[in-house]
């Protein structure tokens, strides 16, 4: 049976963690809030499943019910060769995983520093502070972490744990690509000091499943709506 | 060979989870920072370990180190009956130790809502907006859905998960501690309307194992360091 994965539809956000997850592992699922009444079905699922998501995303195989980007990572990572199989390599994975969720939801308080009920417009002088140190401190210190990662996995190989891809590894390209759209000048800049880091993003972008995947009209384009905004003003 | 918790020495914060997870197990462990000469010993493996962790707090068994709080408490949970053993089990109890890890880093973000490398007095203004946002919709937001949990278990028996106590039971107890201490008023107002949380953090308080630590040394009093803090002028 396939996965139903349930984010809103029209943006990337932290579903596209997922998304990457289920196309490299080539898994049969439906993007189950892009088809007609999606939406409404995830917010009921939300409110009345035994166990509710507190948001999107969320992933449904059979009856199990998934929420938190992370935890699902997990679940899809042992089914589908995405993290090792022993236990400490698949707990160093997740711990990863979770550090680029904390990353990302900073990425995210740049533009809404105040509160989620808010518009932007309604924060942007707080939002241009807190988009200064998330450019010049937090940026450059998650992404040197990473480096320091790639540069000591004893196994090499441009991967972020053993030899082979993980989702840490397509987590990170994600990452990536959403800094440098939200703040093509700060990330290009960190970039140039953290080239392992670079390295993983290009190739992750050449592996066949993800290439098709991203030159598909699954893969939405960023947009004002998602995490990853294109403020100018915020960039610098 | 006792487990070593790494955390700062200071402040219950992030680590305070992992400590109660411990004591409640009946673990053998050190509180490793707190020892003469522990916050440079910890410092030096975030910088040199094979896998550093991004932030404390670090749990070190034997040759093991992981990093993440809620990844510490997924290994910890399976190795001392904090968790269910079924995999469905253990991931939701995950799941919603992950979505406490979110509201515990929004409670954080009332009082630095710019970065943490700014002191509070730096940050006031926006504090006090965030704050508001944070006392009007996240916490009835997050504890309403904590009372949705309690109230839908099928086991019933007052716990998040199954019959039996879970680090998640733990973790929402000490959530509850910290947003009393931090925003007393809109806390006390928030669980008049979620008493099957009220009742579980008073349930927690009684185990004998997390009484007596309660009442010893180890338990460190909040202080204006921690993550949550108590500033009247952002409680209402």
């Amino acid at each position: 049976m396939a996965y139903e994965l349930y984010y809103w539809p029209s943006i990337q956000g932290r579903g596209e963690f997922v998304r990457l997850a289920l196309e490299e592992a080539g898994a049969d699922y439906i993007d189950a809030a892009r088809e007609a009444e999606g939406v409404a079905v995830m917010l009921r699922m939300m409110k009345h499943a035994e166990h509710p998501p507190f948001a999107p995303p969320f992933l449904k195989d059979g009856e199990t019910v998934i929420g938190q980007t992370a935890a699902i990572l997990l679940y899809l990572g042992a089914r589908h060769g995405l993290a090792p199989k022993d236990p400490a390599g698949g707990l160093w994975t997740h711990q990863i995983q979770l550090t680029l969720g904390d990353f990302v939801a900073e990425a995210h308080d740049t533009h809404h520093p105040v509160g989620v009920s808010l518009y932007y417009e309604d924060q942007k002088d707080e939002a241009l502070r807190r988009a200064q140190d998330f450019r010049d401190s937090r940026i450059p210190k998650f992404l040197n972490w990473f480096e320091a990662i790639l540069a000591r996995n004893p196994s090499g190989g441009g991967h972020l744990v053993g030899k082979t891809l993980t989702y840490a590894d397509l987590s990170l390209f994600q990452a990536v690509e959403g800094l440098s759209y939200a703040f093509p000048k700060a990330t290009a800049r960190a970039l140039t000091k953290t080239p392992l880091v670079a390295a993983l993003h290009d190739a992750v972008t050449e592996r066949p499943r993800i290439k098709a995947y991203l030159a598909s009209p699954r893969r939405i384009p960023f947009n004002q709506e998602g995490i990853f905004r294109r403020y100018p003003e915020l960039d610098g």
